[in-house]
């Protein structure tokens, strides 16, 4: 069943509330398809909605995941008959101790590691899948230097679809493994980042049965990060955040959870109560923390250098909206180096348990820096998002931590190690 | 608000539904403490208690991690006023393609490496921590060669209190990074795993005020596994699966496991039906499996050999308690190869995405052993623990799994190099 059904509008696809595809840039409608970019103006597709009726006690009765959220999303009603992850509903805890360290008074981390490949794109990618088989796609495909590599790989695998994933020749030897390991397709190619990209495009034009999930059925894809402002309210006891604190690479992420917030207002589960949204970037790869800076509109891209990898797109592809979005809640965009994401990975770990990767310490460093400029209010209630996981980036912390000591097997040892520390 | 204080048990601690320690082999019993072995007899000792009334809802009313069993464990009522790690109720999903490559018609895995630090000893280091607060310890400390020690300094570091942790000088890189960024002490000691056990025994003897989880207080520590037995009936849907099959070091998860299915059984929160546990164990480090194979009540103690490092105890503390509970219940305890335990990695990835540590591996190879030789029913209803990450253990698969090809940046090549696959 489901509600564009009901409402009857003419669509060949069930995905659930999604009701067409509208382009950000010029409003044009065309019907929910595999497209991602607008025959008027060339701007790029969203998602548009007939909500039906969304209860708080709807939501809390389904399962412990984001299907939970299902009819907030471009994703038949039935989606969990169907194998896909399901991922979500990670942990939101209070960060006294880093709040402590910050001086921020009210402080919460939404823990995203917790996801089945321990990043945020397994929201992202579970959507993506879901909507592709509807969409009457067969391969599930992506460029990708990490995470979204491991997302796909094993959201294809659980699902028993093939899949093909493009990488950079270069990349580490991990990363490679760990999508690897998942037994799909993975094409390891001569070339950068953005040369895998364009190939990607290529050959999602080439292809019909291949979703390249953020490329062609990107619009979809992206809804998927809603579920991360959904979960955040939800775990508040149903009421929203202040301030978000979101790391930013293509930016589509800050734009959905901002996205979230302002659904859940608007369907009434929550007051909607004002809140700002901060971006957070590596200065080595931070075009839109500049336009923020400069009061510009457009985004002048950059080369990126910097060891937050995740985060290192040049050309953000929502960076307008980033700063639409940032702008209108009255937030910020900061960066900060390289040497301050170690010292906020380190920070967390050290304060909460919490060992992210660079992402997670952009993400801290950069609310250090908006708390010591007073961008950030530090009164006011705050979520930081700390997306992805520090088992995959271990070359950020090696050479910075190491053993105390190491000692001969004897207590009087330990008890001199000890004394010789303090 | 404690039970035991209601029931006028008088002792100086308030840790639930605990009432006393009582000695696995003579029955003495003797008032909650840090204690481990019994004066009488040295046998080990585990946590006695007087549950009160515990229902389904007021289970699903808890929070959403291992505290909602608070009162089935060695824990204060008030153990969430305290900070502390928030593991568990991690995902429980449904195998159907590892269930039909293994030929298993109702095939569950209970995945634990969404925990905090990727593995279910957060479960055992958030009990000993709760307990050993109330214990009067002030710092938290084990020996480990991984696991254990990333799980017991990232609590440590979360509750702000000092922890030491004791590992083998000669541990991988990464180990020492995954636990040194929590930022405690760690002691890199010259010698095996049994010297560092040992030295932990001495050092637990010295200091008064340091809690080594899995030494000195190991009888709370242990209740901890309870809860994977716990989420499991509660996520079938408050019933117990037939078959469980657990990986097996010092034995303690898989008694621990059955114990939880038999309190819920005993408190009427589920149906008593029958089930059988399963241990699984790396062949080169399988004293248990071995006793079991001749029959035999002692486990004669082995020389672990085999990339299954987390699972390497040659000398299980809790080998007989193993044996009893798998003949008590009708199950067997196997072991499978380094090789068979990669294939098990790889299978468990390829089929559902998830990608296990080695002791993953275990548990998936020993049940295809046990399916294969008629031990395991194909048509129970079984559940498989996969209890640690792949992240952390990448060499069991380097040099396995790799990209499928390497191509050129052109969509020409990638055909080429897919045609020349099929
Ligand atoms: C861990 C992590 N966090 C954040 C992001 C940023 O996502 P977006 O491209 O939506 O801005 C990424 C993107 O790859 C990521 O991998
Ligand atoms: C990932 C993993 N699984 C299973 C076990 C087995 O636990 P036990 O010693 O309780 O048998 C361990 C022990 O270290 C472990 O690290
Ligand atoms: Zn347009
Ligand atoms: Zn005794």
């Amino acid at each position: 069943m489901s509600l564009t059904a009901e409402l009857g509008t003419s669509t060949a696809f069930d995905l659930g509330p999604a009701r067409a595809l509208s382009c950000r840039e010029c409003g044009h409608e065309t019907p929910l398809a595999a497209e991602f970019a607008c025959t008027q103006c060339f701007g790029p597709l969203e998602v548009a909605y007939d909500f039906g009726t969304v209860t708080r006690a709807s939501i809390e009765a389904g399962p412990r995941n984001i299907w939970r959220y299902r009819h907030l999303l471009p994703v038949p009603a039935d989606v969990q008959e169907h194998p896909n992850t399901e991922p979500g509903l990670t942990r939101l805890i209070k960060a006294d101790r880093l709040g402590a360290a910050l001086g921020i008074r009210n402080l919460w981390i939404k823990d995203d590691t917790g996801n089945p490949t321990h990043s945020f794109k397994d929201r992202v990618v579970a959507v993506a899948l879901a909507a592709a088989r509807e969409l009457g796609f067969k391969v599930l495909c992506c460029p990708s230097t990490g995470n979204l590599a491991n997302a796909v790989a094993a959201a294809a695998a659980r699902a028993g679809w093939d899949s093909v994933v493009l990488i950079p020749a270069s990349l580490e030897q991990a990363k490679v493994l760990t999508t690897a390991v998942y037994g799909g397709t993975l094409l390891a190619v001569d070339g950068n980042y953005d040369d895998v990209n364009r190939l990607a495009t290529e050959l999602a034009a080439e292809h019909e049965d291949w979703a390249f999930v953020n490329v062609n059925v990107r619009p979809y894809y992206a809804e998927g990060s809603k579920t991360l402002g959904f979960e955040i309210a939800e775990q508040l006891g149903w009421r929203l955040p202040e301030q978000v604190v979101v790391p930013v690479a293509s930016g589509s992420q800050l734009t959905k959870v901002d996205k979230g917030f302002a659904e859940f207002g608007k369907l009434g589960l929550v007051e909607p109560t004002p809140y700002k949204v901060f971006g957070a970037q590596a200065t080595g790869c931070s075009p839109v923390a500049k336009a923020f800076a400069e009061g510009h509109d457009v985004i002048t891209p950059v080369r990126p250098d910097t060891i937050a990898r995740s985060l290192a797109i040049g050309n953000p592809a929502d960076g307008p909206y980033v700063l639409d979005a940032v702008r209108r809640t009255g937030g910020a965009v900061e960066h900060v180096t390289d040497e301050e994401v170690v010292e906020g990975i380190r920070l967390l770990a050290r304060t909460e348990g919490v060992f992210a990767e660079t992402a997670g310490g952009v993400t801290v460093a950069t609310t250090k820096k908006l708390v010591e400029s007073g961008q950030l209010d530090p009164d006011a209630e705050t979520v930081l998002l700390i997306t992805g996981d520090g088992l995959k980036t271990l070359d950020a912390v090696s050479g910075q931590v190491g053993p105390t000591a190491t000692v001969p097997a004897s207590s009087a040892a330990v008890r001199n190690a000890l004394a010789d520390r303090d």
